[in-house]
């Protein structure tokens, strides 16, 4: 399948804006270091955040065993994944015309918990990978314990929809000539300096898949 | 009413990350500039990101006037306002332990579209005070088209919860001997250098309140 479109993932507003193809939708989705999760809790709509990652046509979240969410999950037909990056403010010269440039996902689909040790094991490696690349190696690997206290859910990819809007802002052809400054405040997500755990023996250096 | 707190908002797991109080859920609130907004639609969860603001104890989002979201809104017993910071990703010892620090808000409530045209106005302004102030007394200000084709939804604040993780990351005892680095990777949301529209005139410089 090379095509996400469905009736209810089609964008109907500002269509041109829609994309349901994975070249477009994949990398939003693993750019994102976190999503939204939108569940029906008796009857009433409940969206919390959580990390996510992706492997090939499969999108994991993950979270505590005791999570109330993902105790949900499974038992729903349907849940909503939303993924939403800001890339920036769109300053149109009309207040009306004022926007936001972003890429976002929403994802339709049902939940299964991965069952499977394996599975389980390589979505936490991506988990991990997804977050940082290299730290699963370098990090002390997950007990029984810790596994059994931990849900994976999977979910597949079938129903989806991106929204993509880039570029300077779009104005009313009259409103052009005015003498007011347009243009786009572009905003990303950027790194700090890293912060060491106050208690880290000082010979402990950082490693280079860190820098 | 000071307390957010209802059966509802409280949180269950790590029930000591869960606050309910106004002094730390506003702040997060106007920090964020969207939110992720949930509903029933044909009984299934639907979520979508659009843009927010506050004004004393209410939210506000508002949109097209011919956005499914919004015109679902107002018919619906309950929505969820969900409002995410991604401050950091937590490097633990254990691969169990990584985590992010983060700051979100849950709202449960009952949407209602502002027909007051004052307050529909009041509104729109602060929306864009809240993206950049100043912006608003600078703009083309809207006109009755341009007012009627824009939706307003008010949200007042009853019920709500903030979960905030800050600080290191938190190891089992033993893991704090092995020899691998740990800490705070901080994330922020950070300004880029200006984007003039291109077809912008270069006699018009960026105003102080962009600088």
């Amino acid at each position: 399948m090379n095509s996400f479109k469905t009736e209810r993932t089609k964008v109907k507003r500002i269509p041109d804006r829609g994309h349901y193809d994975k070249k477009t939708i994949y990398p939003i989705i693993d750019e994102a270091l976190y999503c939204h999760v939108g569940i029906n809790h008796n009857g009433n709509p409940v969206v919390i955040p959580t990390i996510h990652t992706r492997q090939d046509n499969t999108l994991y979240i993950h979270g505590s065993a005791a999570s109330r969410l993902l105790k949900s999950i499974p038992g729903e037909n349907n849940i909503c994944v939303t993924i939403t990056l800001l890339d920036g403010i769109v300053l149109a010269r009309a207040a009306f015309h004022h926007s936001l440039n972003y890429r976002s996902v929403v994802i339709f689909g049902k939940g299964d918990i991965v069952d499977d040790p394996q599975e389980k094991w390589d979505a936490l490696k991506i988990v991990s990978d997804h977050l940082i690349p290299g730290r699963w190696e370098d990090a002390r690997q997950p007990n029984q314990k810790e596994l059994d206290a931990t849900t994976v859910i999977s979910i597949s990819l079938e129903e989806a929809s991106a929204k993509v809007r880039t570029g300077p802002p779009g104005d009313e052809d009259e409103d052009y000539a005015l003498p007011i400054w347009a243009g786009v405040l572009p905003l990303a997500l950027t790194k700090g300096e890293l912060v060491p755990d106050p208690v880290l023996s000082e010979s402990i250096d950082i490693p280079d898949y860190l820098r």
